[in-house]
């Protein structure tokens, strides 16, 4: 049943798109409409939590942080906003290789919060309006729906020709501990009850899913001296390719890393029939990558500790976080589980951790274009599409917004492959795959994990952004510029020959690499393990001088992409492999039934997805690559025929 | 029927006094509690809106500036705060007597909440716990009840000696505009649904009172040129005496006044009967001094425009308030309305306005010292308490803060009478007479208002605030000094004379100043109501140099104690008669049946309110100036037989 507001009327306002919802994939989403001139409304149930996070409190980390590089050399804001209010920052698995480098800051939530709503205010074309959108209205045209508006639950109705939903944790969302339930958003916030029931009657199959917090506990009852300190990256590095790192470095907040211990787990496991989790009064699924303690204790039962981190919530605040350990269990045991954590003893608990259960989307109801195949003009974006985490909500959010602005262009949409960019994977594994659970990002979904690197995310997606039209310019020759400078940069290395005098072999030695026995180029010596392009500098007479603001990333660049450049050449040719059959475009009108020898259970799940080309029916689970044969064959004829 | 958790477990830390609620009221209770050493629990539905300004951004104004002041001068928080957090400051009626002088400043909502916020988190015996409380527990102790601790609604008990409950509008809070109603606190919020059975239970009578707050609008939408610029004060004026006023000059943000007009009333006429206050939809009743445009159109409506203006709500948000057009007409009439107004012909809503009805109590069942008279140990404070305005709130929470300590200190409670301040007449008001709407602070209701002023809250408080215990020494002997400064000054100036010399009459005529028939001491002169203390300063040749913290406060008071000498004597004398009944005190066991030639009505009236003094009981309506006089001749007797 969708909602019936006592009475109706006509906002007689005029608007193109609407975003529901004004979480990290919102504030993305809107913003990239309202930049791409469209006249926006983003909808909220309180403006006060614009870009809210509501769990951990940092942006990035592994594979995260690759997300918002992408985020940002597409244009979107989450980098910039990071950039300007974070506390702490570090640059994750730096002894490993740069494929999973991948950045991550401390941010203080309110200040992130607040900063990011001022950047909505100010953009030109975008509206903010508090309410709850109870309906989407559609109209039919040549038997298929197409968004005309929506309604909010004070009967208002706001017609434009396209919706964004970014309504992430707050459909139907109940809030859970022990057996206290309360149906409210996450922290208490007002949830958005009807809206399910409109989409339902549209067609939409929802899933419900669950995520979970840990408590927030008062500093000034934790003994830090039980604690090991994590500190920030001495030379902080930005999240944006605009921002210039000179003015990021400052004074940082630590993290603390404890442990849980054996007396931990046995209250845990004592206290387990009271588990919302474990009697069944949880329904949704959560994240199998972002466990509660009670899920890792029992999926984990020979592990003796486990790591939890108490990190700051931000600098006007005393409340602090505690990474590891989200629960739902009951509020006693709550407090009988942290302070058994070493330097949490006599810790006062501010808010409890909960679990919550949200109504959200089987994603494969989408295009690659997050539009709902079966409804022109509708979109969606972040946790809504199954989804967890703020930086996987972005990109989405982003990509929803870029494309609900190019239907409204009369262009085609912007599509990310699978060797393009995490958002590429993000966005295919979504759509294509089936999904039990929030969905989270990790570097080892990605194939072609050494091209998608966090360092070179312009490169591989800044151009987009300016054909997209939310790169502007300046932003756009810059990069140019900078890729000039590291192709001829590679080549002048490789063309640089050092010979085998003491100059050469004193440094080699000194960095434990052995003596060259004949002349070498300088691009081989970077290759070696033990060396790079820097510490070979001395060697290097001839070395020009980079642009300031440039330096740091050319040298870089050219550092990894000699280093790496059979790997990344290989990789290159696998995915020209790849791109073949994502070229493949398979025609929207297509009729699976006409092509004959496919399996009955192809034809099923061709007609249910409706891929966009044969690289993505590859992938559908239940089309083999017999069925993909044969449908290359039916569309080989298809051409002829025309 | 109370509230009935699930599980039932206790929570064994200490604790003395439970504050539930961290509005203004709550804030004020809690710090003062902690300050006077008492392990204190303050729960808020959501630890981000502790000191939350739901409606006026704004702090102080007529009347309510000398609450602020008086709130400071006894180690109130409230001044402190402000001064950090203010845009703009202004001291109104200048033009008028310095009775009816009053401090306002516009605030930084979210910057005024999250400092409040910071002072609570740092201070000392003092946790903020974000639950829901649903029970008082209390104990039976010699047929009377006797407060034992809280329950919130996870079930967990918190055991204290003290309770003080501060509310505010959250107890069955709904909001209204036209046809919707939803059950949720101010801004979207959560409510407190289960306390009210609770308090019933415990034979707290129940009133439902109404309030409402305007739109909040976009300020990239309005059109300023088509207003007036409200600026504010060259010198800026601290609220708290202890912020030094060099260290609070600043650029300051204007706010804008305009007005509504003919047609704007004619849509609010025509819309009459779409509104929930003329509809029956809401039940509460609402404040009279605050009333809502369309209650303002009905009453007046021979005015053809109401002032209306829009000011600022923080310097991090381009949202705007719309002083004076509280609304809760249907969201339909409110755009059609505000966009009547000039310069805001194209205004984008934020927020809608809406009214909140609550649950709240007749506080004539609270002692002057705002605790409930059949309930020991709970006591109450703010918008509960049936009055409204944030400074109303803080002045009552901090009394019933303090009275709270000085009940597990064994000390007698505070009782400020009306004589003393407006916080006395405020909490007398509230105590002794029937209230059928939010209590609003006016100067007119103070009788002794020339005593009463915001200027000298500091000399009639301050002294108080030591004894207690929340000023400390430092304080108490600036106040001291200040004091002594002030008197030798006035004495000074009654013994330094003048006499008719060309520099006297040359000064007074260039102030048209009638000249001087003969010497004249200084005193009198700075008595005329053309000159000043700081005019006449180029005769007085032998002005002593103030110390620069003092220099301000002492010229202010020596000027103002020496122009209203005579009224302020008159005054005073007025006041000891007043005092003369206040300090008859009754006896707290006193049998009003064994009062001979009592009136029925007064016996009855006498028993429910246990007026702790004659001067109390005599503000009773339905106690008689001769019933007085009787109880005056039985406590006479009363006495003497013993």
């Amino acid at each position: 049943m969708k909602f019936s507001a006592n009475s109706v009327w006509e906002n007689k306002d005029q608007y193109d798109v609407a975003v529901i919802g004004a979480g990290h994939a919102g504030c993305e989403a809107a913003l990239a409409c309202a930049r791409l001139g469209f006249r926006t409304i983003v909808f909220t149930v309180s403006v006060d939590s614009i870009a809210l996070m509501p769990c951990n409190p940092n942006i990035g980390g592994t594979s995260k942080g690759h997300l918002v590089r992408e985020v940002d050399a597409l244009g979107g804001e989450m980098g910039k906003v990071i950039d300007r209010t974070f506390i702490q920052s570090k640059m994750l698995n730096k002894s490993k290789g740069p494929a999973v480098h991948s950045l991550r800051a401390q941010a203080d939530k309110a200040f992130y919060s607040r900063t990011m709503r001022q950047v909505l205010e100010s953009q030109e074309n975008l509206e903010i309006k508090q309410a709850e959108v109870v309906n989407i209205l559609t109209e039919d045209v040549d038997g298929r729906k197409k968004v005309t508006g929506v309604q909010t639950y004070s009967g208002a109705v706001f017609r434009c020709q396209a919706v964004v939903l970014c309504t992430g944790t707050y459909l139907k969302a109940r809030c859970i501990y022990g057996d206290v339930s309360t149906n409210t958003g996450p922290n208490g916030l007002q949830a958005a009850n009807y809206l399910t029931e409109c989409l339902k009657d549209l067609g939409v199959k929802m899933n419900r899913f669950k995520t979970g917090t840990p408590a927030r506990i008062d500093r000034n009852t934790v003994d830090f001296s039980k604690m090991e300190e994590q500190k920030g990256d001495e030379r902080i590095v930005p999240f944006s390719f605009t921002t210039d790192p000179e003015s990021i470095q400052k004074d940082q907040v630590s993290c603390w890393l404890t442990y849980t211990n054996e007396r931990t787990h046995e209250i845990i496991r004592k206290n387990l029939d009271r588990s919302p989790l474990f009697s069944g009064m949880i329904e949704g699924t959560g994240p199998r990558y972002c466990p509660s303690i009670e899920d890792k204790v029992v999926k984990f039962a020979d592990k003796s500790r486990h790591q939890v981190f108490i990190e700051p919530e931000g600098l006007e605040t005393n409340e602090m976080y505690i990474g590891g350990m989200s629960s739902s269990l009951p509020e006693d045991v709550q407090y009988e589980m942290y302070r058994s954590v070493p330097g949490l003893e006599h810790v006062k608990i501010v808010r409890n951790a909960y679990a919550i259960e949200y109504d959200c989307i089987d994603a494969r109801q989408l295009r690659p274009t997050l539009e709902f195949r079966n409804i022109d003009g509708l979109f969606s974006g972040g946790q809504f599409n199954g989804s967890s985490g703020y930086e996987e909500a972005a990109a989405q959010g982003l990509l929803a917004g870029i494309n609900a602005a190019r239907k409204l262009q009369g262009k085609e949409g912007v599509i990310l492959d699978r060797s393009e960019a995490y958002i590429g994977v993000l966005v295919d594994d979504l759509v294509t795959k089936e999904s039990h659970e929030p969905y989270r990002m990790m570097t080892s979904r990605a194939e072609y994990r050494l091209l998608l690197r966090q360092d070179n995310a312009d490169q591989r997606l800044t151009a987009k952004g300016y054909e997209i039209g939310l790169i502007d310019q300046e932003r756009y020759e810059r990069l140019l510029k900078k890729e000039k400078l590291i192709e001829t940069e590679m080549e002048r290395l490789k063309k640089t020959y050092v010979g085998t005098t003491e100059e050469v072999q004193k440094l080699l030695e000194e960095n434990g690499s052995t003596p060259l026995t004949s002349g070498s180029n300088l691009a081989e010596l970077v290759r070696r393990p033990e060396l790079s392009y820097e510490i070979l500098s001395p060697l290097d007479h001839n070395r020009p001088e980079f642009p300031n603001d440039l330096r740091e990333e050319v040298q870089e660049q050219v550092n990894i992409n000699i280093k790496y450049e059979g790997y990344i050449s290989r990789q290159k040719k696998q995915v020209e492999q790849f791109k073949k059959m994502e070229s493949k475009k398979i025609p929207e009108n297509i009729d699976y039934d006409q092509v004959k020898s496919l399996r009955i259970e192809a034809v099923q799940k061709l007609k249910e997805y409706q891929p966009v080309s044969v690289g993505q029916a590859s992938r559908i689970s239940g089309v083999s690559p017999a069925d993909i044969s044969v449908l290359l064959v039916y569309m080989e004829q298809l051409k002829s025929n025309r």
